[in-house]
């Protein structure tokens, strides 16, 4: 810390990405990425896009707006753009974040941007088998935040649940973070219709192939959406680029191609999950593009360390209850296939 | 405002950019954009970027930070790419601003991000002739923001002059904004061998030819770069997308002809200077790629919306001190003379 930096932010401990190795090509399980290209017509688009550089991106972002929210049966005033979902969630924790709760277990942004934003929060404990109790967060006067599927868990809320919480807590935000939604869980986006104080956000990042382009939404009434532009326009009133909002529009147009990668997602989570039990792993019946798995005797970190020197990346996340499981990002048959090898091979290796 | 929105930004009035109008066509002279297309093998690195978008970019943006650095002889760990220069100033302000102090007159997001990170800030008048006294910034224990060339008055301050004030304050970062410093200004680049309370933010939206793609870099030291990191890494680990990255890295391997572009505009100001002295305006040398004009007994806003309806965009701040001004981008040569035609049209039917 330079002897200039701020005592505001003198405790805040950034967020640790997942590894990415520049170096070594590892088969890559470690970040929920998709193992699909973009949508066909997206490096066109931003290769045409690319030549018109000079000019500055429509502030706005009118014409992907239009495109996401039509494909969501919504209006362009009820979504906002953004530079990857983060932003989204980090605009809303500063528009609408008084006070928070979240899961104790879920995404490690959560109180990083909490503590940013120098919010209170509140982390409400997971039940023992690792499930949201929706009874757990009814009446609780501050803004909830909550990822559906939950990360790094996979396991999901059904729609009349997330509405349950939403109608428990009318006085503030419940924002619902989706970004994983598109891999079989219920999308919270029906309920917009009937409930003001529903956030949602959603990434371009997973289903759609796109986590290096950084797009993603915020999607809410209009009074909502129209208070994040107050913090949009006083951040970043360009936050996406030219290139990527002409990829965004592509990838839409072929969004059946995306709907398809999702579903051979689910393919290959359901072949992993049951190669993983097999293997004498616990997990739980996963909704999106990961699964959170333990084995009794095999340490998260061992089982991680040891597919890295075999060229498997996989997450572990060294936090008291998760400690014992890791993280694996849902890529190809083939990609899923060296994966249960080589953690086969490791068992082999660690219970000799 | 929803019923949800916080109090802490109840009173936030945003920063409004310049229009960006999406339909009709006109000689766009009002945001400062380059009049000429991103650099040869730009379109193709952004192209064949896009194909990679599954993956995340880099969240160190490692090969166009080394780039960067290499072409002003520094050490990647002396820089941060940020999404667009605006990203530098808000992460520096929120790193290093307790307090802080600009000119009265300079780029309208200064007190917008102030407000932002509720930062109490001075504003400095600028003398009567719009110009900046060093002497007025010596020893003010505040953070110090000054853009150089200043904007929108295009008056650039010498090398020796930005030392005085740098080392005039070595308690507080000092952070020199160089988003239009290649139009022939001085840079304070070499300054940083010196001292370690010096910050620089530049940008490749103007002489690079790339505000579409948002690009811009924090300069300083090991130390200070680090700080921004922390900062960063809690707002948005990802900040830069791989085509833009790649967009960076194509066009400082072309940068002879951003240099020439360059070049270009100055003469190009030249002759946008001489005309509008011909044509009865005063206005100061600009060293940045846009001149602040004003004529007497021609209010801006009546210049501004008679040449908007001639097809030509120029921008008037309703600001007081400087409403008698427009700040007029400089163009191709062809567009120059466009504007000029169309500004003595204007006189004429005005002063009739």
């Amino acid at each position: 810390m330079s002897r200039f930096f701020t005592d505001r932010y003198a405790s805040l401990v950034p967020y640790t990405p997942g590894e990415q190795p520049q170096n070594r090509q590892y088969v890559k399980l470690n970040t929920n990425e998709s193992p699909f290209p973009p949508a066909p017509g997206v490096v066109e688009a931003a290769a045409r896009e690319s030549a018109n550089c000079r000019l500055y991106s429509d502030p706005e972002s009118r014409a992907v707006s239009e495109a996401f929210a039509a494909s969501l049966g919504l209006d362009a005033s009820q979504v906002l753009a953004v530079n990857g979902s983060d932003e989204a969630l980090n605009f809303a924790f500063m528009a609408f974040g008084k006070k928070l709760a979240f899961p104790d277990i879920s995404y490690g942004f959560y109180p990083v941007f909490a503590a940013l934003n120098h919010i209170p929060y509140t982390e409400i404990p997971l039940r023992e088998d690792l499930r949201l109790a929706p009874e757990d967060y009814f009446g609780l006067h501050r803004m909830i935040v909550i990822a559906n599927p939950n990360a790094p868990t996979g396991i999901a809320l059904r729609r009349d649940e997330v509405e349950a919480i939403v109608a428990a807590n009318r006085d503030v935000v419940v924002l619902i973070d989706e970004a994983y939604v598109d891999f079989g869980a219920e999308s919270a986006v029906p309920l917009l219709a009937h409930y003001d104080n529903l956030l949602i956000a959603q990434t371009f990042s997973k289903s759609r192939s796109l986590a290096g382009a950084r797009l993603g939404f915020a999607i809410g009434s209009e009074a909502l959406i129209r208070d994040l532009n107050t913090i949009k326009y006083s951040t970043n009133p360009y936050n996406v680029n030219r290139m990527t909002a002409a990829a965004g529009i592509a990838s839409l147009a072929a969004d059946e191609y995306n709907r398809a990668n999702a579903l051979t997602i689910r393919e290959n989570r359901r072949f992993t999950t049951d190669g993983l039990r097999a293997l004498g792993f616990e997990l739980p019946e996963s909704s999106a593009n990961f699964v959170f798995a333990r084995r009794p005797g095999l340490p998260g970190e061992t089982l991680y360390r040891k597919l890295k020197e075999r060229g498997v990346l996989v997450r572990h996340f060294s936090k008291s209850r998760i400690e014992d499981y890791v993280r694996v990002t849902i890529g190809t048959r083939e990609q899923m296939e060296i994966f249960l090898r080589e953690t086969e091979d490791v068992i082999k290796e660690v219970m000799a």
